[in-house]
């Protein structure tokens, strides 16, 4: 029997540290565009308490995302041993393309998935890249992926990385813009042949929700603008992906649980989108709460929202490389632990990955 | 025994007409910035000569990437005659996301496929929809993408359209400007049964080059600006593309039908990339060619290249519908006839599909 297996991982992290302090000077509006009556002091405080985020970072000028891609991309090689020219995909989640300094054009063209393909001098002309657009789920789906074409005996071996500068389209006068970091996560996945039911990738969960959630997470002019702008931002209902996001995403992580056939017990470790941290709290709790468990285990969850802030894509292989390199104080992965990877993004989609770590 | 299949089409065609008398009045610059020497009457004569485009279309103001790709998308579903609810996957290529008046952020949040979802009104949470970014060749990957997730026992239907609005991104200083085209093509593929080994996706081959090669397709300048400018425009290395083509795509294209296990002979017609028509005339020639047959049959290419230009992703599927729906006068598909389909763009990227049509 094979499964997909994870045997690689790296991480780009920029260097350059914004802390919340750094927002005092902004001047924020309120949702109708109105500037807010709070001062920024006391905006930042309730910000960090609801979503845990006391810094964030943000790349270098001179480095777009797919430069974080390739730099993510290396290390997850480097990682896996593997000769870089044997691997059939490499795949780029994203959702804004490069974003270049003096540049507002969408820049795609071509892939970013054959930009760091390039970055990465792998000439196979057999490794097919390409960019999956999936909203902040893109990564997880990028694992999916890879393991259809596995399954489907069209690839063995897949470079899937996450990676965004969302520091590129955030508006200055938007609470939110204080969620969004820049970053890039990758892994190395690889069909191999196991001997049990406790390693790979087990199981996964899709939902997607395109009614009025299309309109959740999308573009849309600055709060601070007293009309439409040729630059548009990122911006979110808050409220409405909160209640979304803990009404659908704990039932998505129970029936990919249950599809692995294993018991809430033999979990070990569940690697959550870093959205927020009180939203993903809330959604772990109720995940525990669909089998009857009031509290989960204190150290279920590793995070790293407060020190990374939310990179969309990249949040979920960042935090999967920190803890599989140990350097997550308080957190270690053994061969044998059941984990299970999930996320929520625009679309509105869900996503969910049981997986057992080799 | 099962295989893809295509069980329905559709196509949108923008009624704008733009004519090649149009750009009379453009003033063309050459590759290093100068005003081109020669008038536009004779640069136009000379570039319809070579690609062969006389009309193109362009989409209203009010309509982006995703209402074409939804239009063609309502279509094909009608023509398969399946419950729009039924559908596992809706894949969207395309290149630039949705280009909106006034708009120069890119626009891909939430993905493309979500707001084709929406307008579709598909309530199914289980029908997944995503982007893929692979270049013109976009959308015959995602019959490659689908079809993996098939034979992975993964999706069993999907929508795969091919969208885009390449009149927003053209440098109306470019000749390569008169090339492009806006619109949509869209296919059901469906897994199925068969019991013959000339029905259904038999085979598919793709070529990825990211060297130098990354450079032949991108976003750049426009040739009549002094200096970088916010706005950036599809450019082009025509050269390089032609003689990248000529030197890759046949050969790719006889690796795919040597896997169906298919003589030439048995050959009814080649859906190429409509990117320019001499270039697709020398492809299929050097095609011929691979096989020690000098002329290919008469017959053997549609294109509509001369009245639709070159729409990227959008060609095949068009070109595909129009067939099919026989509506290109001298082209007819019968069931059993086999067809090849292939592609080239920014990447650059090659791909190619052998299918036995239904």
């Amino acid at each position: 029997m094979h499964r997909s297996i994870i045997i690689g991982s790296g991480a780009c992290i920029p260097e350059n540290i914004i802390c919340n302090s750094d927002f005092l000077s902004h001047e924020f509006h309120s949702q109708n565009s109105a500037p807010e009556e709070n001062t920024p002091a006391r905006i930042i405080k309730k910000f960090a308490k609801i979503t845990g985020i006391l810094e964030r970072r943000y790349a270098p000028e001179e480095l777009s995302a797919s430069h974080l891609a390739a730099k993510a991309a290396a290390k997850a090689i480097s990682d896996s041993g593997i000769d870089k020219e044997s691997l059939d995909q490499v795949i780029v989640a994203h959702n804004f393309g490069d974003m270049k300094k003096g540049v507002s054009s969408p820049d795609l063209v071509p892939s970013l998935a054959s930009r760091v393909k390039r970055q990465l001098g792998i000439s196979n002309p057999s490794c097919v890249p390409y960019d999956l657009v999936f909203g902040c789920p893109g990564w997880l789906q990028g694992m999916i992926h890879a393991d259809a074409f596995f399954k489907a005996g069209m690839a063995k071996t897949a470079l899937i990385i996450g990676a965004e500068t969302l520091s590129r389209v955030l508006d200055p006068h938007d609470r939110d813009s204080m969620i969004f970091s820049d970053g890039a996560g990758a892994i190395v996945l690889s069909y191999e042949e196991v001997n049990d039911q406790t390693t790979g990738l087990l199981s996964a969960s899709v939902r997607s929700d395109c009614g009025e959630e299309t309109d959740y997470i999308y573009m849309g002019n600055s709060l601070g603008a007293k009309k439409a702008t040729h630059t548009q931002y990122l911006k979110m209902k808050g409220r409405k992906v909160y209640e979304y996001a803990l009404r659908h995403v704990p039932v998505a992580m129970k029936d990919c649980l249950d599809k692995a056939g294993h018991p809430i017990e033999h979990l070990k470790a569940i690697f959550i989108h870093q959205a927020n941290e009180k939203m993903d709290e809330a959604i772990v709790k109720s995940f525990y709460g669909l089998y009857g468990i009031d509290e989960p285990p204190a150290t279920i969850m590793p995070m790293c929202i407060q020190w990374l802030g939310n990179s969309s894509v990249a949040t979920i292989p960042t935090l999967f490389d920190l803890v599989r390199k140990s350097l997550l104080p308080g957190f270690e992965l053994k061969k044998g632990d059941l984990v299970l990877f999930a996320s929520v993004g625009a679309g509105m989609n869900i996503n969910a990955v049981c997986y057992g770590y080799h």
